[in-house]
């Protein structure tokens, strides 16, 4: 079987059955990828959508053939916010990609050293569209505006998604099982049509010397469940990577289904 | 409470119950950390074993109080066999110290191309051993010498663990799924003295472009189990951090237990 090449579009380049190409993508699909017309290619749209595509003459437009599915997609949303970590953001970002993450909040907390400059969201952008590409994600992460800790939960609350907060002091459950009874427990993920609720989620994951006494509070007053990601003492860029890791296993159980959201 | 210092120590160290120390750690206990006679620090081997220890006069020596034990440590002894990416490595090493890996076996797989000096090797066991301190381990996990997959497979095979082989193509059961079922259904596991077998687990993960056909078959051949780690395409550096966050999560559920081997 034959790799199709992967090009990413925006929504509004789709007229009808066509897409039409502007003068970098001609330049990519014609001279880098040196495809002719007739040759078929993956458009995606980085909102979860993929079309099997077809180079028309001159590499001016493509004809949509018929939808792709992801394969690589988990069946829920999961955004990831995370208190930006001294160092190593950029690791974070390509590998929350390549775990599924939909959605990154990068977290301004009490223990947060780092305050990012507009250039490193721009960065930090285009690291997650690069990943997305070379998983062949049909979904690019949007990486988002750092946010401080009380702001962010005022919009990311159990209001519209499950939320956990990983957090290493406490007696708290573990993730894995708290999201594994989640997941079996939760009629709405096996339903075709479940409510935004029941097919979202968000998984906060704390600075260096983690959350604060008074963030825990903020966020088990926003209806986060706090949850423990083991007995191993993980480093701040560590455990967002854990955390995906256990919800993207979680999720393999009802990947086989269709995309729910 | 206060958190104590830790201090790595040579088996060789101990007479009786007195830790003799030498110039380095001498300076290091006296002058960097500021310790004075009595004071208290925590002297691990880094093979498991912890003690709290009481600083002697003039720092020559300390007497061992009590032992500690890490809650730090996976229950079973986990190997993880990684055919060497481009880069990346460091890394690797760091994380999946601060996952709980015993041993990290750099292996020569087909499709590798980074070909590792010696001191390299140095270079990696030197991390192992500064992460295992920051994540307060009480076992210092050991790199050992890069090996061709043949000769790894006649030293690590299912005659001394469960093995597992991570392979992103072919329809094969979960990870997670089948290390659960294998701990769950293992009365090994939860005796006090487990077999070997029972005890260690070796998972394997491959460089970029996964395994070949014929190092699949040999692992098969070797008694390793072909899994898979979910239908994302994850890159050779991020597989075996999934692959550990996974096995010590499932891990977790019986941690609680004392370390069993």
């Amino acid at each position: 079987m034959v790799q199709l090449q992967r090009l990413t579009i925006a929504p509004n380049q789709i007229l009808g059955q066509q897409i039409h190409l502007n003068v970098q993508q001609r330049h990519y699909l014609h001279h880098v990828l040196r495809l002719n017309e007739g040759d078929r290619f993956i458009a995606i749209d980085g909102r979860g959508n993929g079309w099997l595509a077809s180079l028309k003459e001159n590499a001016l437009a493509a004809e949509m053939l018929e939808p792709v599915f992801a394969k690589t997609e988990l069946p829920i949303s999961v955004t990831l916010l995370i208190a930006l970590p001294k160092n190593g953001m950029d690791d974070i970002v390509r590998q929350a990609t390549e775990l599924g993450v939909e959605r990154i909040l990068p977290i301004i907390s009490d223990r947060t050293v780092l305050k990012p400059s507009p250039q490193k969201g721009d960065r930090w952008q285009r690291i997650a569209q690069e990943a997305a590409e070379q998983c062949e994600r049909q979904i690019i992460p949007q990486v988002l505006a750092p946010m401080a800790w009380t702001a962010a939960l005022k919009i990311w609350n159990s209001n519209c998604a499950t939320c956990y907060l990983c957090e290493a002091r406490g007696n708290y459950p573990h993730l894995l099982s708290s999201f594994q009874a989640q997941i079996e427990g939760s009629t709405g993920l096996t339903q075709a049509r479940p409510s935004e609720t029941q097919g979202s989620m968000v998984v906060a994951t704390g600075a260096e010397g983690g959350w604060t006494g008074a963030e825990i509070e903020g966020a088990i007053a926003a209806g986060y469940q706090p949850v423990s990601l083991g007995s191993r003492i993980l480093r701040a860029v560590t455990a967002p990577l854990v955390a995906l890791s256990l919800v993207s296993a979680a999720c393999d159980a009802i990947n086989s289904r269709e995309r729910l959201i």
